[in-house]
């Protein structure tokens, strides 16, 4: 046996047989080490036994002794072996393993294929900008100063605070000053520090995520629901809450898709400033309006009292991790405190990348180029329907990346599952519902247009068809 | 006056002279809309106004109406403005701003001009490679699958955890297979998560960061010191407490620079067995040994009980905020719910050029130029104070990027402030140690010699040796 390698070996060793093979990656005291761990791990080399003396281990594996002696001698160090005057080397003796609890994999649904994706969760992957991306990154990486790759500011690079700031006052009608500016990893990121350093209760709009009101309630903040109509969030209901923040959607609520009325921007601009308060305006898709130009952000009207929080997470791709806050001036330092001064998660050549790619326009190339898409996209969606689902209406503003189908009452369950039967992955709107909303029951589907690779949209959108309930 | 400009008028409106100038970015409308916007908010539009008609203030401005009836329109559905049949557009009634609570800067130390870095904070970070990352980035960007733009996996991309296995097992003996591999941001992020995961005080080495200790307490766990000596953490004192997780850094204990001895990882191993309880391993730089091939991480001696984490913070920079877990396996599930299901901190694209970048051997590359720069500099420290302060002592293996000078009793504080004086930043011992220690005090210096960039190394060593105390 031991010939049909140049580099193995046996050897009778305190009656245990060492068969050794030396392969892999590295030289040939790593090969060894390599084998030797395996070979006390796999238990083939017990506790106490006896290695060979370097010169039959060498002879038999026909390499130099001072290889077999170094690698003992670092297996020693990592207490693998142990080496005692006279009684030579050994495998190191140590307490049996305690018996574990073995993984036990949650029960999760079986697998189910995924055909058609129109879950709400992105915009088309397929269409990142990779290769505008790429030249950005080449170009910051060029750029950049030194000091960009030490530790780095909590608050952010400076270059993409700046861009940020420019882009949000152009765009967003933001009072987005850089110094006010605190990057952070997303949406959730920049919620999650604000929970951290309010107190009391948090107005959250009665449809939204669930996964934003867990990150509140993981801090141990309560959330307390306010109604949504066609006209966004019932702000009044404000008043009668001992809520001393309230969470919004402005521009486009999240998911029902109306946005918030004059009255209603009038009212918690009111609210705020008579009970100093603060609200928190998640932009998270203010770019995308198909009908008109996009309102902008609330935050302009009163900057002291709203911060404004938005990310790439629609605009560009939510992998990237990255968003912004806009502070009042009285949240800033608090808020840097949470994040840690230690810590920054997003990085820098990240950030760098999206400055060089607001600065030179690309951005504002790729929204155009995304904004045109995702309108035809809810144009088809809409034609769609009204020919082949006149029954189902699609509500909320032409805006944004997802609709919501209203579907006729208890029809929801039965379509979701209808849906997963033709592999249509999507959301039902009972998910969104805030647990203690007093609003009335809505059935409802919550279709994300942007989702689907340009090819997979119109068999998605066939498949949705299918399963829609009949009229 | 309102001929100065093209684009520029005023109106007798209501008592108020109205003064508008459209300048900046933008079209004509969204420069008339930031135009009455910061009318309104500096108070020259007080509420109530009421506003030129569309069509004299078009006239003034030489644009038109239309122009100027859409600006209205949308500055009515962003709330500052309200339209109402038969009194015409006037500036929004809003409550008087509640007075609010101007940021008080807390009181930081006056701004002392830093001329030399020898904090241990990362390498330097002159050296990172920009070229060589833009590459990885491009090429990484070019080849990645679609879906890699979408929602992504918690645990990290699979390109990613596949590289990191295979270097992690070829380089530092670590078993890592890539489904027991979580990506993180950096070693802090995994202690955070772990933190939220286990029960009890976590034993802690006595030296080490404040901001490590500060990460668990925040998580409502408390840390127990135990003492460190030449030989790492004195792993005997874990047996008389009730910690059920350790935190070491074994290879080399941060800051003091011991490698824990072969008995010692035999005793934490047996520990860890004995107690059901876990190893959290800090590899923080590894692959950074200079007197001989580093040793192998402890994890390979007991995968079930150890949880190694590593990152890039000292081997590329900690900027790119990406670093790795390898879980035993009855972890990973209440880690990866700890992390969250929608959540990933890690810029993806970061992922995806590190994965290229640890494949294509760019990683072990740099890996010798900057081993080969740090032995160089550690060298150089070493032979500088011994011919200008051989009363100094430099402690500790040759590893790493930072060593301690051992300080006469009670010269610590005088020597880091005679070293501000010179403009030299630096660490001294104390900061380092745990507040319930009984460990004898010790004075001395952390010195970060991968800090500072080349040319300003032996500068900064000239200031090291003048702000050290005279023998």
């Amino acid at each position: 046996m031991a010939d049909d390698w140049a580099n193995s070996g046996s050897g009778e060793v305190a009656g245990v047989d060492l068969h050794v093979e030396l392969t892999g990656a590295g030289g040939l005291r790593a090969q060894l080490m390599s084998a030797l761990r395996d070979a006390i791990r796999s238990g083939r080399l017990a506790p106490g036994t006896r290695l060979p003396p370097y010169r039959g281990l060498a002879a038999d594996l026909g390499i130099a002794r001072n290889t077999v002696a170094a690698a003992y001698a670092e297996l020693v160090e990592e207490g693998w072996l142990t080496a005692r005057q006279g009684s030579g080397t050994r495998v190191a003796q140590r307490a049996a393993p305690a018996p574990i609890r073995h993984r036990v994999d949650p029960v999760r649904p079986g697998p189910q294929r995924v055909l058609h994706d129109l879950q709400p969760s992105s915009p088309n992957a397929a269409a990142f900008p990779r290769s505008d991306w790429a030249t950005s990154t080449r170009r910051a990486l060029a750029s950049a100063p030194h000091d960009a790759f030490g530790v780095g500011d909590p608050r952010g690079r400076p270059e993409l605070r700046d861009a940020v700031a420019e882009y949000l006052s152009r765009a967003r009608g933001v009072r987005a000053e850089p110094d006010r500016i605190l990057i952070c990893a997303g949406f959730a990121h920049g919620l999650q520090l604000l929970t951290q350093v309010l107190d009391g209760p948090i107005a959250m709009e009665a449809y939204g995520l669930d996964f934003h009101r867990n990150t509140v309630h993981a801090n141990g903040i309560d959330t307390i629901p306010i109604s949504v109509d066609g006209h966004g969030a019932v702000v009044d209901e404000l008043r009668a809450t001992a809520a001393r923040a309230v969470v919004l959607t402005p521009a486009h609520q999240y998911p029902t898709g109306g946005p918030l009325n004059p009255e209603r921007r009038a009212t918690v601009v009111d609210w705020v400033r008579s009970t100093g308060g603060l609200l928190i305006e998640d932009d998270y898709d203010g770019e995308f309006r198909y009908d008109r130009e996009p309102i902008g952000a609330l935050q302009g009207l009163d900057p002291d009292r709203i911060a404004y929080l938005g990310s790439v997470s629609k605009s560009l791709s939510p992998a990237l991790r990255l968003g912004w806050m806009v502070l009042p001036d009285a949240l800033i330092d608090t808020v840097l405190a949470a994040k840690g001064s230690r810590e920054l998660w997003v990085s820098v050549v990240t950030q760098l990348a999206l400055a060089d790619f607001l600065r030179t326009g690309a951005y504002d190339r790729h929204l155009r180029r995304s904004r045109a898409t995702h309108r035809r996209r809810r144009a088809l969606l809409v034609h769609t329907l009204a020919e082949r689902a006149p029954h189902v209406r699609v509500s909320g503003i032409a805006a944004g990346l997802h609709a919501v189908l209203e579907l006729p009452p208890g029809t929801e369950k039965s379509t979701v599952r209808a849906a997963r039967r033709l592999g249509l992955a999507l959301d039902g709107l009972h998910r969104y519902r805030h647990p203690a909303t007093t609003m009335p029951d809505r059935d409802g589907l919550v279709i994300g247009y942007g989702t689907p690779a340009d090819h997979a949209f119109a068999p998605a959108l066939d498949a949705l068809c299918q399963a829609l309930p009949s009229p």
